[in-house]
């Protein structure tokens, strides 16, 4: 399945409806940072129920990969995520 | 070259520390977010250089990539980074 990562830069104002659209989708890192598994299909919904939010300033960047098995992730300090292997 | 996203949660007094350092090596995205290419080597290197930052609460989440051709960064809104182009 799609390994996604997500982070979002948005106004103060709509800082908790960003961040309850993302957890509902995706699992929480830090700050404004979430990654999880999607379809593509589900990526689709995220992206235009993020861009519906989205004003002004606003910015959210996607990055999206075939397999997580392509991607190494190393945590250094406190993760909340919490993995104990490698994706 | 191996592409990396990089994303820090700190201390707000050694925010400016880390900001510093991870601007040496990688591309600001927004808020505490990162990207670039890095050899496996200045990977390494940063990896050193921000574990010595790091105190108490303090993470750091590395995501690496063989190769940028895997992955896909989709910007909805304002980007900093203002690519033109998938990776």
């Amino acid at each position: 399945m799609p390994f996604c990562i997500a982070v979002y830069d948005v106004n103060q104002k709509r800082v908790s409806k960003m961040l309850k659209l993302f957890r509902r989708y995706l699992t929480w890192v830090q700050n404004s940072v979430f990654e999880g598994d999607l379809t593509v299909g589900q990526l689709k919904q995220l992206q235009l129920e993020a861009d519906a939010l989205l004003q002004d300033d606003d910015g959210v960047v996607f990055y999206q990969f075939r397999d997580e098995r392509y991607v190494e992730r190393i945590a250094l300090g406190t993760d909340e995520v919490n993995r104990t292997r490698f994706l």
